[in-house]
């Protein structure tokens, strides 16, 4: 992964002169900024000695306190994460990067860290895009990036249950590998799938691009274990219990808070038969959400579903080098089946039916097969907006179907009013029977000062989404960008009740300290 | 509701004499028990005075003293607790039954009786068979049963998500008839459906007998209003989300230790337009446990499926007139359908070709509307069972699939050990990708001590399932017959959790205490 952009550097994308004439044209993109900052001029401030105890429990060849290790684990993957690193800034580099081998081990490292008043950020793929990698270290005898690479292995696959153990650390791509020789699948493609790990998944509540068809990772998740400062807690006897709360659903979304998931027992499918992307134009985008609507809420459902609104579907993000090419008007959606292949054939036909019923139009398979290629790239073309002096970011909500159009106009509206002359793109891409998510891209000029500007303009739409009745994230997370708007969507109590876990699962206060809760117990 | 048994007394069911012979001869039940203790003969203890304060809020007719209102909230509806009343123990009677009539009251009672050490025991249906509504009282200055009758509107109907927003207090069937008018349904019908409450649902997580089709109620939930002693709150901003944890999940199975649920917003679906309920014929339980398996796993998905074992096919409890009339060898299971016509078609037949497959042999509609006939009645036939000296419960739990012969082995060993010469039958009724719930019926003579024989029976068969991996309850709850297995099920960490949560929302611990954790604030 590269350490200041996106992905595999040999991936890195380039911009046609055309596009770049483009954006200076339509976004006013004009000053080529001054190139990143190498890794070798990086310059994090000097370990301190407390993390280096953490030795005696993973061996010292597993804790790592060289820049480079430490500039790598410095930050997560939002636009604002990236710039930072472009402009040299290692201030918030963790003083180790600690690599546990084994669930006792990481108990072992939290026991220490609670003790000797060390934070710890849980670091899986490195991917949050909500500085949920950024703790909060004031106050602390350290901080440590809790690297969970090592816990990397399937330990059990139960296939009559239908069920995998995975270690938190085994990477997405490798564990549908190991899968894929069973002949199974999770299906599970979130946007940062090559680099994100199970754990990850698990504990910021991801979901895939083909959520429809095989569920939210949530959703998925049978079973457990975390290792917390007091000990382990183990989830998950049956897939649905009446006995309690559900706790599962309690760790699900706690961003390494309340503790580390060190591994996750989740369900599998068999590895699909028949797989088929196609291509549908809608007029409008209002058509198009009915038809999504209508697919959502009476079937059959496509595995993948997904619709863009009129300037995502002109603009064609996936593909750079057709980007402006024209891919005419309207609404571009994109269905995927994937099953058995009867089971696809039939499902198919039932849903080109009501596509069909709603104004849509085919357009075969050339679109889907485009989208499926260029499903993990956007990542690597915002490096390149911002190579030439474009900003580029993404964030995301979610909220039920009759205040969709709300939420879609209030952060349009919003991102327009503080970000004049960018480019505001949105789509849907994950859909229930009661609502969606709302998913936007904008590319603006970098400006003078785009990090200052970034920010208020994200208060302001984060302000604007809890308005208006929608929730703050729909699966990027919470993070510290998220985490005052959580707290105003939960409510005082709702917040308090979070809190009240957190405290008792870490007493110190050490996990992620400013990630998902406020942190109240700053070490010092 | 008949105060000491069960529905409506007018349904009452009488054994035919040859099913008591059958009894006499199979089971050895001789006495007839003493005729149950009249509704004027109960003498529950004195109210205690604190309660009168509560007037006040609710208004002075709505707070009820009398034996009667306190009799019919004194317990739940397991055999127990029959028993109990039967034997006239009043006991444990509230000093008080309260109506609130709005949130805002509720809230208001929970502020008071949380000042004055009043405890508070959510009332919903009344149907709990798990001692979710007998408060530990000791050290409070009185206990009060907070009836939520009055709270049974439904507030908003949105057509487009496909929500409704419904009160704590409304009755299954009057929400049913109410939606029925708008063309719309839950779906949701477990065996206490006559007559729970939308809230009581929530907070013990029901099941509905067609949860293979509508899910579990704690999976039609979007959003919840729960009245805390520390103030309100608002949860359901989207379908799903990944703002933090789900606190839905925390408060879905709290079963009103952590507050009371006054409102919940909960999906609908259009009014199926087709509807058929079949029989199928397997030759052993394990043929038709991997025929549902297959179903679960690799659909199409009945909207109810069910399947009884050998001996519960035998014995045929919905219909007593039938009993023992031999229905034949094998296993039964009950398929049935509902949805859209031409949907409601192709599923059929993808299903037929499944169970085929898997050596089932069709019954026709009979025992399937045989089955819809009596879907609601085994509760009256356990009535007419005490009646004639027999003893009859049920209990559940869930496990994955592979684990699910080991835990249907242990209890059935484990009730045969602790009840000899008892009847005991099992069914499959709730099915899930990964796993499934197993439902227990055991029919014995009362002897001379029921209550203590199926308290050690019943412990047992706890500690067997608990150790044999499986949750100590699919849908019937903890109240406080599981408690002490809930917290080995959960860990003393997990257990923690639920306390830290408790505390934090009821720091006087006033909520329905020693239902779902143990009481560690007792008032006195």
């Amino acid at each position: 992964m590269l350490w200041n952009g996106w992905g595999d550097p040999d991936r890195a994308t380039r911009l046609p002169d055309s596009v770049v004439g483009l954006l200076r044209e339509l976004l006013g993109v004009r000053s080529v900024p001054l190139p990143p900052v190498s890794l070798e001029e990086m310059a994090p401030p000097a370990p301190r000695p407390a993390v280096r105890a953490l030795a005696e429990i993973v061996g010292p060849e597993h804790v790592s306190t060289d820049d480079e290790a430490r500039i790598r684990h410095t930050r997560g993957k939002s636009t604002a994460d990236l710039l930072r690193m472009r402009a040299g800034d290692a201030r918030e580099a963790p003083d180790a990067v600690v690599l546990p081998g084994a669930h006792a081990e990481v108990l072992a490292v939290l026991e220490r860290c609670s003790r000797e008043r060390i934070a710890v950020v849980p670091f899986g793929g490195g991917t949050s895009v909500v500085g949920g990698l950024t703790a909060e270290g004031e106050g602390f005898a350290g901080v440590v990036a809790l690297d969970l690479r090592r816990l990397d292995r399937i330990t059990a696959l139960d296939t009559v249950s239908r069920t995998v153990t995975l270690q938190a650390g085994l990477r997405a791509p490798r564990a549908e590998a190991l899968l894929a020789e069973r002949g199974y699948t999770l299906g599970h493609y979130p946007q940062s799938y090559e680099w994100a790990t199970i754990g990850g998944f698990a504990a910021t509540r991801s979901s895939g691009q083909a959520s429809a068809g095989y569920g939210r990772f949530d959703e998925m998740v049978a079973g457990l274990t975390v290792a917390t400062p007091r000990g382990t807690l183990t989830l998950g006897r049956a897939p649905k219990s009446a006995a309690g709360p559900d706790l599962r659903q309690l760790v699900l979304g706690s961003e390494g808070a309340f503790g580390v998931i060190t591994d996750v027992t989740a369900r599998v499918r068999p590895l699909p038969e028949a797989r088929r992307y196609e291509g549908w134009r809608f007029p409008t985008f209002a058509e198009g959400t009915a038809a999504v609507r209508a697919l959502a809420q009476d079937g059959p459902l496509p595995t993948v579903l997904r619709l863009s609104d009129e300037t995502e579907t002109m603009i064609g993000l996936a593909r750079p080098e057709e980007i402006g090419e024209g891919r005419g008007d309207g609404c571009l959606a994109i269905c995927g089946y994937e099953g058995a292949r009867e089971e696809v054939a039939g499902r198919r036909a039932g849903a080109h039916a009501v596509l069909r019923a709603h104004g849509g139009e085919p357009l075969g398979e050339g679109p889907g097969e485009s989208w499926a290629a260029g499903r993990f790239s956007a990542p690597y073309l915002r490096d390149a907006l911002l190579d030439v002096g474009a900003f580029a970011e993404t964030l995301e909500t979610a909220g039920f179907w009759s205040n969709l159009p709300r939420l879609l106009e209030t952060v349009r509206l919003t991102l327009s009013r503080e970000l004049p002359s960018s480019l505001v793109m949105c789509h849907i891409s994950h859909v229930y029977p009661d609502g969606a998510s709302l998913y936007f891209t904008v590319v603006s000029a970098q400006g003078d000062d785009p990090l200052a500007r970034w920010r208020r303009a994200k208060a302001a739409v984060s302000d604007a989404i809890v308005e208006a009745g929608g929730t703050i994230s729909h699966h990027h997370g919470v993070g510290t960008d998220h985490r005052d708007w959580l707290a105003r969507e939960a409510g005082p109590l709702g917040t308090d009740v979070l809190r009240a876990v957190k405290d008792r699962l870490d007493p110190m206060g050490v996990l992620n300290p400013g990630v998902l809760v406020p942190s109240t117990r700053s070490g010092g």
